[in-house]
């Protein structure tokens, strides 16, 4: 028996600063301004800027003050890659300053390297993106630009376009222009701006192996922008089920196509854990292999665990593995099975018993998903909130002031409860990500999970009790045992009861619709994966924030407490 | 294009000194010999180093020299630990001296850093290995020795050799003795250490995840003393199939009991490439987990390609992952594919575009097994050892000259032709483990596979071209091809082709009993998993130990080599 208390792990940090994550409101940092030449950038930027109270900056005059010479005589002495070079240092540098506003040259937020400056700074990226028809009108007597000279300038639009969007798209924030009054613009623009909830950003800190989880709202739209920096090519098979699909699909293919992320198949699979099996992955990778998938295509789950499960161990053996981006959209997915990189499938001989360890690229936690999902799955997502609170410390008091908040569907509470969700599993997963320690490590994550699997598998998957259902009662149950054993007193057990139950979830055996054999619910512990050398294993508690692993209850004060509990 | 020549890649590394590995006789190092009390270690050894000129020196007499009193005072006062503490650094520092034979105590080599000291001093260790019955009466009379005091002989024999005969296994060498006199026993350990081939022993570089590779005679029988200590458990799970299992599994299993590695089950899949499913993966895993496999159980693969694919697979994904043990029974897949651990199934898309890498924890190459294999099966792995060298150079002119050995099944030959391919493909995969560098690297062992795998592919896997005849062929034509591309001069596809057919194997297109289709073969080679962007890419060579991957062939040049050699 071991202490390993999870409350001090620290291997996730929130990214800053970063553009997306900024709590505070976009005009309090730099704004800059990308999109095409006539998209406005210089014209609205400067009147952006006067309603904020901001200095504006045009990085392109910046650039031909500090050379002393029209950017076209720079493209024409030194060439393309000396200018860009140029140009990244000046914007480097103005975004080193106080705030200000800055627009950029069409091909700045283009290249690589100058969009990472940008990003790195922690500014806010507005894309002003417009058609081609209005940017033709709008450069409509530019014909001496050297950019148009002796062509076509439809042609030469259409192609930057085609070659630029999908960089475009890595914006925080896309506002669509058109031919309107320049103020109307710049109205909708700041109005664009203040309603943007940037999302939150963690790191999973696994070497080279790590990822971030973003959490926030309308990040389906985004997903391409999101998403590319990641992937070693734009190209996914995105894999849902029938019932998601027909509800989120639409957003995740439009937010793709923004940033050209090409998508060469979508495979939806009858929704439920029947699909876990290994008939079912084989036709997903059958399906991916028909579409053209190769080893940089990458797997986009969107949907819950069973999807993430599937999709993300067909991503691990698709040609001995190809890049894997998680799109959960139920809370548990969120907060639990969507971080720490474990796939697979079930077996005859049990669930999850054929798998891999293949960690995302990066975890989308759209927060608007949620709203579509049905009451009692979002309470059975709670518990396992519930449990990173118990394993915490600080989050299961947040649980017990803010979980009603959740259960109700708040948009703050659900961020913050998917946030420091992911931030407790995260660093757990960074410290044991193979689940090989000794004591401790991921093992902690199974509170409630001994007595929940059996639950669950007495049960027999027939959706009368939901896993987020026997995790709660198996959260009480692990609270009493703590609480028999010695190791908390008795308000423990009654105060995570009384809180499950106050979030509507059955908190003890007799909460469930049906009745247990006592022999059946000790047979399937005795049998648990996660036992060792034949005994059982379970996480017992001193209080919230102060979990271990234990390998020496003794199995009669486990019966006595199921007995107890009415299980007969 | 760029130049990635093989020939100087150094990350296997033959391990010395260690004890299997001595190509020297074993009189010429130090003898250490170990056994249960009533052995004869010292009335044996103390013969045997007479016969070998070299002195005897008793463990135990040394250590009672050292500390000045009885061994019974030494583990009276101090206890044990401290005695095995003095033992060690006594048995250290006589083995680090001039060859000598040592007589152990019994409990010296069962004692884990004491056995690995011994094994770390590159001393040839022994096993006298005796029945109960013997022992007893050769104790009779010793009743007032500490061990057997107050207590039944019988009982604390027997429950000594089953804390000990497990790591007694682990010797070298082992003699089974009996009630026959002195000499005759001196002269037969004196036989077999005259007679026993050390194994070799290759390690393949892959930092946390390397491994050895041993190559010798007679592995089976040693089996369970070579993998136990590269096990986290005693317990493993074997998986053969039906042609093999009658001629190998039995001495497989006398090997894995001598050392107590326990069998939880014996599975059998019907030989052939059919086997390598997800039906099948499904079935194994089913039957690996029904015999109570858990995570610290490793899963043995014995026999060719096919086993060694499939079982590695279900060990890659076996509760995410399980131990696994390679022991190889063909040349193909001694020489290729036991090596790096790529395993998988096949889909209708197409071959192992499903898979996991994961490397072996030992690799058994028992040459033994190859004096079962049919003539043709043989030749077709020797295609693979051709590869090896003309991507390696110097084992290319080796082959020259002493391929029909080894299609002769030459025990010496055979050895080197499969260390010196493991040492390349150790080298290769050491470098770029999972197949990602940009050119060369792993693939460049795909040399002669591009052609290889259209051909086997359009043959339909009906036996009719065996995997290493497609790819003889295919060493051929790539020979050709590098030549007509300019990279190599008319004599290496004259040569190759030359030597290839001297050794029985088709060459050339028109050596293969059917005939080809122009456009089926172009279409495979379009659509090989190996492209990188569309384009074709080929492993080409300058000469022996000097190729290089490319994928700016133009196909012209593809289609006119093939029409000229047949295809139509």
């Amino acid at each position: 028996m071991s202490r390993n208390s999870a409350s001090d792990l620290s291997a996730t940090e929130e990214l800053s600063p970063s553009p997306p994550e900024a709590a505070a409101p976009p005009r309090a940092r730099a704004l800059v301004l990308v999109g095409m030449p006539g998209a406005g950038k210089t014209a609205i930027g400067r009147r952006l800027a006067a309603r904020l109270g901001l200095p504006f900056r045009d990085a392109d005059a910046e650039i031909e003050a500090a050379a002393g010479m029209p950017i076209t005589e720079i493209f024409a002495r030194y060439g393309e890659p000396h200018f860009r070079d140029g140009e990244r240092r000046v914007i480097t540098r103005l975004l080193a300053g106080p705030p200000l506003v800055l627009a950029t040259g069409g091909g700045a937020f283009a290249d690589a390297a100058t969009r990472a400056a940008i990003k790195a700074s922690g500014a806010t990226t507005l894309w002003l993106r417009c058609d081609l028809p209005t940017l033709l009108r709008r450069v409509a007597g530019r014909e001496h630009r050297p950019m148009f000279l002796n062509a076509d300038p439809a042609e030469v639009l259409q192609r930057l376009m085609a070659a630029r969007h999908p960089f475009y798209a890595e914006a925080d924030v896309t506002v669509t222009c058109s031919d309107e009054s320049l103020e109307t613009t710049t109205r909708r623009v700041q109005e664009a701006l203040e309603g943007a909830v940037p999302p939150r950003r963690l790191a999973v800190g696994l070497g080279e192996r790590g990822y971030e989880v973003v959490v926030g709202p309308g990040l389906l739209a985004r997903a391409g922008g999101l998403i590319a920096p990641v992937l070693p090519a734009r190209r996914v098979v995105v894999v849902s089920d029938a019932a998601v699909a027909p509800l989120h699909l639409p957003a995740l293919r439009e937010g793709l196509a923004a940033a050209e992320v090409k998508v060469l198949a979508e495979i939806a699979v009858p929704p439920g854990e029947a699909s876990k099996d290994f008939a079912r992955l084989q036709d997903v990778l059958e399906a991916m292999l028909a579409a053209g998938l190769d080893r940089r295509t990458a797997v986009v789950a969107l949907g819950g665990g069973v999807v993430g499960d599937l999709a993300g161990f067909a991503a691990a053996v698709a040609m001995r593995g190809v890049p894997f981006v998680q799109v959960p959209t139920t809370l548990l997915a969120q907060v639990d099975s969507s971080v720490g990189g474990k796939t697979g499938v079930n077996l005859r001989a049990g669930k999850n018993l054929a798998g891999a360890f293949h960690q995302p690229r990066i975890v989308l936690a759209d927060t608007d998903t949620l709203a579509t999902l049905p009451p009692r799955e979002l309470r059975a997502g709670y518990a396992e909130v519930a449990k990173h609170g118990l394993l915490q410390g600080p989050l299961w008091d947040w649980c017990e002031r803010h979980g009603a908040e959740v259960i109700a569907g708040d948009a703050a509470a659900l961020t913050h409860a998917v946030l420091e969700s992911c931030r407790l599993k995260g660093a757990i997963v960074a410290a044991d990500e193979r689940e090989e320690s000794a004591e401790g490590g991921r093992a902690l994550l199974n509170l409630g999970h001994t007595f929940g699997h059996a639950i669950e598998a007495e049960a027999g998957f027939d959706g009368s009790v939901l896993h987020g259902e026997a995790v709660a009662v198996g959260l009480g149950l692990a609270a009493a045992l703590s609480a028999r054993l010695g190791h908390c007193s008795q308000e423990w057990p009654s105060r995570v009861i009384a809180h499950l139950a106050a979030c509507g979830l059955p908190a003890r055996l007799a909460d469930l619709p049906r009745r247990f054999a006592l022999e059946g619910l000790m047979g399937r512990m005795a049998k648990d994966k996660k036992n060792r050398d034949g005994a059982m294993r379970f996480v017992l508690m001193r209080a919230p924030g102060d979990c271990f692993t234990s390998s020496e209850v003794p199995p009669e004060a486990v019966a006595a407490l199921l007995r107890d509990e009415g299980a007969a």
